[in-house]
């Protein structure tokens, strides 16, 4: 991955930029090179691989991330924002605020040509069979043909960095019936089903309910970031409670306490594999080029994965394979007759995470 | 419990009629009657305690269940509501399509006055402290006056069925700021935060996300049916995909195998606390009597359970005390002005799991 550069927003994480810049030296010692946007005074030596840009202005707490990303030219996830949208970087990383990554991304980045709204896309470590959930939050609110849209996103997603070869799609909804569902979800089915006809590269599963997000019956959930975001916090609640009650079933008798310190390493395999910072977070699609969202109480070693996957992604060519397959499908945003092709697009307003983003 | 009276149809649960009977069986033994319909043929003896009704109609598979409900007034669950609306028995539990259910409640039990839209609660035993998730699956979409009526039919059941005393109400979202959500739950956290205020009998806690469902911060889980529906089948899908590997850990090597061995009697508490037979199911809340909808694969057990719970809500008079707690807080359905307040009801048109249900 030596050939690819990755601009990445120190400031907004937990620990702070110190423990982002070194989880870019993780990631440089694997060969990505590494813009990194942040305090330089708070973030010392780097070494080789990473270059720092000092940008000490910080919008990760701002109570309004959209109007911050439009009038803070100098704060750091914008400036990296400038860098991806300038070819300077092939990718953007923020541990910051998701809303102000979505923001800066929006404005200066912009929408891919044809995509109604971003999506934010994860893979999620279910233990055998891992699955790409989104939108898990960039908007609240999602229209039948942005569901498609996310579609064809994840469905790219999981073959180019997850090496899946035929994805199995499935629409999030209250029951696997086609008839299930809000309007919007019989709506998007009876696009998806339209849309998907004949592909080859995937295929739609119809309409699949909560159990079947682990139950490895699909590669890719669809949902609108409304109930992808409250299906993943709710997936780690109940992973943490559930390891939470084992732990404490193995504290409940000295029988219990024996049989615990036994299985242990085994059960140690197994929190590894769950742990959201071996996997660096959250895909940014949609934009023309990609981005990643670690969560901001990473440390090092999750700063440096979201790296990792976002070089990832640039090098299988995430944004240009989703075009390619959005095109083939007829899913692409068609300008409206009369409107001059050429003319920049606004940036969708989305809902929820950047409610108030609008174009600038 | 001995004074009150059960109306169970015994048709559409996985294991047959009899293992219904076997479940009423049970119930009886501590001390609830029982009103039994179903195929008299099928069921054969049955212990003091319980009375059965020949009805060998079902429309338990029927594809539309709320038309198959207005046309087949012979069918065992339409005649179980018809019972309990006549006043024969308390409550209503069917193990069958949770659709017909609806559909044959609201046809002849009717909604609650002033009650815009029943609702399928669902205590979930989340380890340590659990939780009433609303609305499971009775509608797919909500508008925030369905929202706000949920909130209260949550809190009563809290308290009548759970005995907690103060319960922290949250409403579901895709984060915990007021600002967080689609218009629909901004709209209903602004209409709860009015309706909720001076409050004594529960608190509203405002918005939460997904890992609060889980982490006892909340007592009630507010959210539309769509949302509700996924997230208690992911709850399910996540318990078991979790479980079955720690199950996996304990097999992958001779040291884990001991240690699984000496913990095995610990977990197995865990899994009697998670299983959901041992809970009886959800209620069916907003008919002027109570439902209980077990899963349909349950076991004579959690048939047992279910009817147990209907009798323990009917003695708690859940829906004479939702009804005052939502009248108390202005909340219930005003009759539009110039109609006749005596004048029937037609019942709603819930989306999705009765999706064509409609005045009859």
């Amino acid at each position: 991955m030596a050939d690819l550069t990755i601009a990445v927003d120190a400031n907004g994480a937990d620990l702070g930029p110190a423990e982002v810049a070194a989880g870019a030296a993780l990631a440089a010692a694997q060969g990505v090179r590494v813009l990194l946007f942040g305090p330089a005074a708070e973030i010392g030596e780097v070494p080789e691989g990473v270059t720092v840009v000092d940008a000490p202005v910080s919008i990760a707490k701002a109570a309004d991330p959209a109007r911050a990303a439009r009038s803070t030219p100098d704060a750091s996830i914008v400036l990296a924002a400038k860098a991806v949208a300038a070819g300077e970087a092939d990718a953007l990383v923020s541990g910051g605020s998701t809303g102000a990554a979505l923001a800066a991304g929006l404005f200066n980045i912009k929408r891919g040509r044809g995509i109604h709204r971003p999506a934010l896309a994860i893979p999620v470590p279910i233990p055998g069979h891992p699955v790409t959930l989104l939108d898990v939050g960039a908007n609240a609110e999602a229209r039948p043909e942005h569901l498609v849209q996310f579609a064809f996103m994840g469905a790219v997603l999981a073959t180019a960095v997850l090496g899946v070869e035929r994805p199995r799609v499935g629409l999030l909804s209250n029951g696997t019936e086609a008839t299930r569902g809000t309007q919007t979800v019989l709506d998007a089915h009876a696009q998806l089903t339209e849309r998907m006809a004949g592909a080859t590269a995937l295929e739609f599963v119809g309409n699949i309910e909560g159990t079947d997000i682990t139950n490895g019956s699909v590669d890719v959930v669809v949902t609108d970031g409304f109930t992808g975001n409250v299906s993943l916090k709710l997936m780690e609640g109940v992973s943490k409670v559930l390891l939470g009650a084992v732990r404490d079933a193995a504290m409940s008798s000295g029988r219990a306490k024996a049989g615990g310190l036994l299985l242990k390493p085994a059960l140690g395999g197994l929190r590894d594999e769950l742990d959201p910072e071996a996997h660096g977070g959250a895909y940014l699609l949609g934009l023309r080029r990609l981005g990643v969202v670690p969560h901001g109480r990473f440390s090092r070693r999750g700063f440096s994965q979201a790296i990792l996957l976002a070089a990832r992604g640039a090098r299988g060519d995430l944004v240009g394979s989703t075009h390619a397959a959005l095109e083939a499908a007829g899913a692409l945003k068609r300008s409206p007759a009369g409107e001059t092709p050429a003319r920049p697009e606004a940036p969708a307003a989305p809902t929820g995470e950047a409610s108030s983003v609008s174009s600038s």
